[in-house]
């Protein structure tokens, strides 16, 4: 369902990680060796640099100052950075990407006070531009991502939510700043305004359908690729679309219930849960609803004017859904490939 | 050697902190009852604003509007809790004014949310007026923050610091938000540029003799007007003035060395601790120190224009450090008016 193009990636290639990596380092150098430190360790271990793509792609419609959007690009890394190094603290989680949190290294004082200081250094790239609506986009984006977590703590472990409450926590986690990246790309060019909201409509809807896939993919990937162990959200009492799928099937869902509710999670029942997932249709219905907010967001950009950009920004939403696609395919569980076809 | 003046506080009655509340409620509103709950708790149980009360002073020199100085000094304000709130984090403290912290009542995770909240809510405001100059003075304040806690804490238990380092933890501790909130007030006004200078480093100086004041208090007060108990600072490590003097004593300095080395805090040890701070003349010293930066403060402040901004200003700074003085007078160990006459 979702067509995996060998070209796709080829496109990406205008992009560079390094000019963002490097210019992140530049912004948050210090005097401190210490931060330095931290700081790098962080830069290298960064991740597919999304949200600084969308940035770039979405200014590149309209003319913009080259300058100007790299530093949006790196204040959007930069927040979405502190966010992850503050969400270490809050899943307690001492692995990020397969290797060591800077919780894990340095332990939650010092995540504290990095988190913070990426928030403002962030913020202070942007001021330096004078580029208010830009940050009044970041800073409402941060509040909404803030307010998202507290909610969805207090929301942890509860097997009554709702697919709607799902969608509301995807996108205080992940869509909204897609979203805001989009729009931030699309500030800092020249894009008249009707547009924008088109740009920014096309971030969220990937955002959903990108979240989505990474749910899905904690449970029938294998933990090597996926960095961390296999149903992790489960065990730390995040409940994802295809469980919420699972729950209301007659056959399996009461037996899920009991089991979710005593949190026996053995690897046993862990392998249970899994192929009652592939069985009952939960991972299909969740690639689905994911490759359907994949096609609102890609409605979306199609209504922007054609050309290099707007191919562009396609072929990333393409092959990042096609890289979480390979990453089901080839899982660590047999049945994978039948779940999804 | 600091003259309590009977009328002090008088003045300061034309400052409402209702007003900085309620505004502070309004801004950080959400349709989340638990981050209002959360809030409210904050509020409740917030400080004496000096902060604000800095911001709105500075800016009474000049012409203002008075909704952006009430904003600006909001925004001050909600800096000032968000790093409370993160420092909580990193002290690992359940409580703060002698009530339980937003981390003894919620945990680490809602804690970190809620200062990023409260971060986001403060850039916001700021960024609505459009206030460029003040922007770049609070993120830079913010990294100086972060950068000098992350390195006050590769300093912790380190018995070789000097009184330059301690100043230099002084001032990323308390003296550069002090020193940014009467700045933030000065460029919400029309006062001339030269003469921000001097506003800002009577904050800076204010802050410093404030700083050391507390860590006096944090020897000589009783655990009861103090909210937190006696001797926590060196407890967690944190080696203030007082002790910087006591260590490079002869008569005492080895056996506070091993004492604080060996880190045996008992009752009777800390007893003893704060004896010798007092007969070494350690207490007094550190006194003496923070008077001299509170006259250099003053002496920046004279520059400025007199008048009413001028007078209660000066109120403001004697005020405050009357209080310390006030609590170190009525501390609960016998002596401690000896070591300040």
């Amino acid at each position: 369902m979702i067509i995996i193009n060998p070209d796709a990636g080829v496109m990406l290639f205008q992009f560079s990680p390094e000019i963002i990596s490097s210019r992140i380092k530049e912004t948050l150098a210090s005097d401190n060796d210490e931060v330095n430190q931290i700081i790098n360790y962080i830069v290298e271990n960064s991740g597919k640099m999304i949200r600084p793509r969308l940035v770039m792609l979405s200014s590149a419609f309209y003319s913009s100052d080259s300058i100007i959007v790299r530093d949006v690009a790196v204040a959007i890394e930069l927040i979405h950075m502190a966010s992850l190094v503050h969400d270490d603290i809050i899943d307690r989680s001492l692995l990020r990407r397969g290797k060591q949190s800077v919780n894990g290294m340095w332990g939650n004082q010092v995540s504290v006070l990095t988190g913070d200081y990426l928030f403002a250094a962030a913020f202070q790239l942007i001021n330096g531009y004078g580029l208010q609506d830009i940050m009044a986009t970041v800073t409402e984006t941060i509040r909404i991502m803030c307010t998202g977590e507290i909610k969805q703590m207090s929301m942890a472990h509860n097997l009554d939510i709702t697919e709607e409450e799902y969608l509301d926590k995807t996108f205080g986690k992940t869509a909204c700043l897609f979203a805001a990246s989009c729009r931030a790309g699309a500030l800092a060019s020249s894009m008249p305004v009707q547009e924008v909201g088109h740009i920014e409509d096309f971030g969220l809807y990937l955002g959903y359908a990108y979240q989505i896939m990474d749910d899905v993919l904690d449970f029938v990937s294998d933990s090597l690729r996926l960095g961390k162990p296999v149903g992790n959200d489960l065990v730390q009492g995040n409940i994802t679309l295809p469980v919420i799928y699972a729950l209301r099937k007659p056959g399996v869902g009461p037996w899920l219930h009991k089991t979710i509710e005593k949190r026996s999670f053995d690897e046993a029942n862990l392998q249970k849960i899994n192929k009652i997932l592939i069985d009952c249709g939960a991972i299909k219905y969740a690639v689905n609803r994911s490759h359907q907010f994949l096609l609102q967001g890609l409605d979306n950009l199609h209504i922007l004017p054609p050309g290099s950009a707007r191919n562009q920004l396609e072929e990333l939403a393409r092959f990042l859904m096609d890289d979480y696609f390979n990453k089901l395919k080839l899982g660590g569980e047999k049945g994978n490939q039948e779940a999804i076809d």
